[in-house]
């Protein structure tokens, strides 16, 4: 037996998400298709996170095992024949068999991205929220760093949410601009350790609401305190700016 | 009579290039229809670029006459909601009734990206050709800096261009890299005051072949000479790696 772990890229427009789900598209799904034409028997693919429908990747990881022997580098160029074009593995390398991404996993990098213009732009419709009002990008940085730090999130996580520890930490929240010399681009860079559902998404919606002016960044410390109810934070921000950009694997790969 | 021009950004991927042309899909023909909607008349409307099929366009320049006295920014916002998201009108401004912006561009800027990567990446796989092989951009630059001024491009057109005036100025010509940051990009950055068909996809082509090694810095002087034949240059490169960034307009609109 081998194990693999693949490095994928994905534009998250056309799937209902990473997680394989019965009579929908997915992108655990499309990868276990082609992992399976090229290894002749069903695989199961382990990922490191299950980003939602429409959600982009860029450095989702993904593992699994395998009897046929086929190196690295050519199960890389393999499944990128196989795999829409939508999704694409960005490296391949042995690893540990029954290696789990998603325990693993030491640390995450979202970033949501925002365009502030009063047109769309053909080439970032897919990938970045318009937001046509003037952002008030001090006011969001103030915002942001109430947040760092370990603190209870449940405002910040999905209504259909129901674990019962909403603790989480943020070792990293950036407010970048420009982002790629674009002036009308602004990101939002989560780094933590480990996320809720829409978690990021309404941290983006939060803190677009701060930049608009409808909140204020003093008002933030109230929806990290023990007992915050979802409905105190922003809006839930549309799922397609947002793009799982890089995990960060522990030592066990 | 009110004079209207455009500033359009399109994803080209879905036309037939900009040109209107019977049962095919076209920048064009889509602007066209999105105008006559709002302005309950059919319009014709001029372009400063007629680019290819699958040629991308950030800043493509258009011009159109209309009876009906609609606000500037009314104009972009409208069309916007009547074109596909693929064609996206970045801003309009009053200009002369009858102005022509292929006639009054002063200098047009297109880029040609290249993506050197063993794998494709979802987000860019319409906008750059993915090249596998390393490319020597030492070399790539010293034959560019050949074609930079006034010369006979010849042989650097498509078979069916019969123009007699072969001869063009190539303002600036330059390897850019990294592109946005991401160093896999590299881009060719074209700046001249006019252009043949196909001229920028055979220059890329040629200069892909010379960082490939497949063609010398020393064997472009002998492409740009009086007599020069398109089977000298090298292949056209692919349409979608092709955008027309910036039309510089003269003193007349």
């Amino acid at each position: 037996m081998f194990g693999i772990c693949l490095v994928v890229a994905y534009d998250g427009t056309a799937y209902s998400g990473w997680q394989e789900q019965p009579n929908a598209k997915t992108v655990q799904g499309e990868l276990q298709s082609a992992i399976a034409t090229m290894a002749q028997e069903s695989i199961r693919v382990r990922g490191a996170s299950r980003t939602d429908a429409g959600v982009h990747a860029l450095g989702q990881v993904a593992a699994f095992d395998v009897a046929k022997d086929i190196a690295p580098d050519s199960w890389r160029d393999g499944l990128n024949r196989y795999l829409p074009d939508d999704i694409a593995v960005q490296s391949a390398t042995h690893c540990a068999v029954g290696y789990e991404p998603r325990f693993d996993s030491a640390g995450k990098h979202y970033r949501y991205l925002l365009m502030h213009a009063p047109a769309r732009d053909p080439f970032l419709l897919r990938r970045a929220w318009q937001v046509r009002a003037q952002l008030d990008l001090d006011a969001m940085r103030a915002a942001a760093n109430v947040f760092i730090g370990t603190h209870d999130f449940a405002a910040f996580r999905s209504a259909d949410d129901e674990r019962e520890n909403t603790v989480r930490t943020i070792d990293r929240l950036e407010i970048s601009h420009p982002v790629w010399d674009d002036a009308r681009l602004i990101g939002i860079d989560v780094h933590g350790s480990a996320f809720m559902k829409q978690m990021v998404r309404i941290m983006a919606g939060t803190l677009v609401d701060v930049g608009l002016g409808r909140k204020k960044p003093n008002e933030m410390p109230a929806l990290i305190q023990p007992g915050a109810q979802r409905g105190q934070a922003g809006p839930t921000a549309p799922a397609h700016g947002l793009t799982l950009v890089h995990v960060r694997l522990g030592r066990n790969s």
